[in-house]
């Protein structure tokens, strides 16, 4: 690679890893609207319990109560770049706290999501995202089904 | 950007990540020195049970007993950079091991830093470091307030 | 440092990152064929178990049983690079599933690795690889000594 290819090669994989924090943040952040934006309008989200086809899908999702903290650490960004488009595999350890003012009580979960990605006039964005869990501490979600998709990013 | 200019948004974001590195790693070296000297002359460190003014204030924290072992993983290293200044948020999870013979008594916390920086004669140095605690699983200081300082980084 | 320099040194941070994310993932792969190829011919594995000279003899490890998942974070890439030698520290959390069948079954461990790398003709690969295990939550191997090497990757 030459020079600018290689520098190239870094700022691309730098978006992608800005958009993978960008992902996680938007959760723990109680952000939805951004959380949206990071998919194409055509996107895909594929979670255990739900998937959701396209921007306004992913808009529409059931969304966390405001009692609830969340903190998603993403980690092995691992990214393979194909021109405007890019495979990823990333791992989280997604943490859901069901009442922020006790800290104490709390579920966890670890697995890695699969994405594929697109590069788009806005950047870089997900075409797919599937999440596959490993492992878990206890139910992430509490009172049944209507909060399944309280997070966006866990079981 | 040209080609320099991304080059030095690399580097700068590099440099900032190192900080954030050697921030953690300086806890669990037990090198307060280190970890002192990662902040301006006029460094602020807040923790959830006190604030620290300056590079004296936080060489005068108390410091952690030799008997005890911590880890703190630092990921999702959020980077704003503004020329000489920059923001950054970085997630961590923190466990205090409360002896280091004894592996499996310890607890464990997550949250995130809110970082600002400047870029000084000695490279990218914490002009402010603020701690939030999303989660913990128990008490991450034995034996009282005097510990209370132990480890720096998580209450 | 040249702009040149300063893009040679991003790519072989990020080179080595990458190796530090498929040493981890070739376990949670179960593709211990490329784990064995991190290393150079003459790499040193260092376990808390069991020490490891060569790629033949990493190559002869056991291997985990098919029922077992694992998940691997890698974190905190402490990298020095000192021409085609470099040092690197990175820090981990392990998490063993005993049977994938049952997520809620799992030991977690937190340490870091001291690696210590060659540039070679195939990239960079590990000449030496020790673990230091910090904290656990319970035993990470189940059933014997004979499963003592099925991750790899912690005590």
């Amino acid at each position: 690679m030459t020079t600018a290819e290689q520098v190239q090669w870094l700022v691309d994989r730098a978006a992608i890893s800005d958009l993978l924090l960008s992902f996680a943040h938007s959760v723990d952040a109680h952000d939805h609207e951004r959380y949206t934006a990071n998919f194409t309008d055509d996107g895909v989200l594929e979670l255990p319990f739900g998937r959701f086809e396209g921007r306004a899908a992913i808009a529409a999702m059931d969304q966390p109560i405001a009692e609830m903290a969340s903190h998603h650490i993403t980690a092995n960004h691992m990214i393979e770049l194909d021109g405007d488009a890019a495979r990823a595999r990333s791992y989280l350890i997604a943490t859901h706290v069901f009442d922020r003012r006790d800290p104490r009580d709390y579920a966890q979960a670890g697995g890695w999501y699969d994405c594929e990605l697109r590069r788009t006039e806005e950047g870089w964005r997900f075409t797919r995202v599937r999440l596959s869990v490993v492992w878990e501490s206890a139910d992430m979600i509490r009172d049944g089904a209507d909060e399944a998709s309280a997070t966006g990013t866990a079981a």
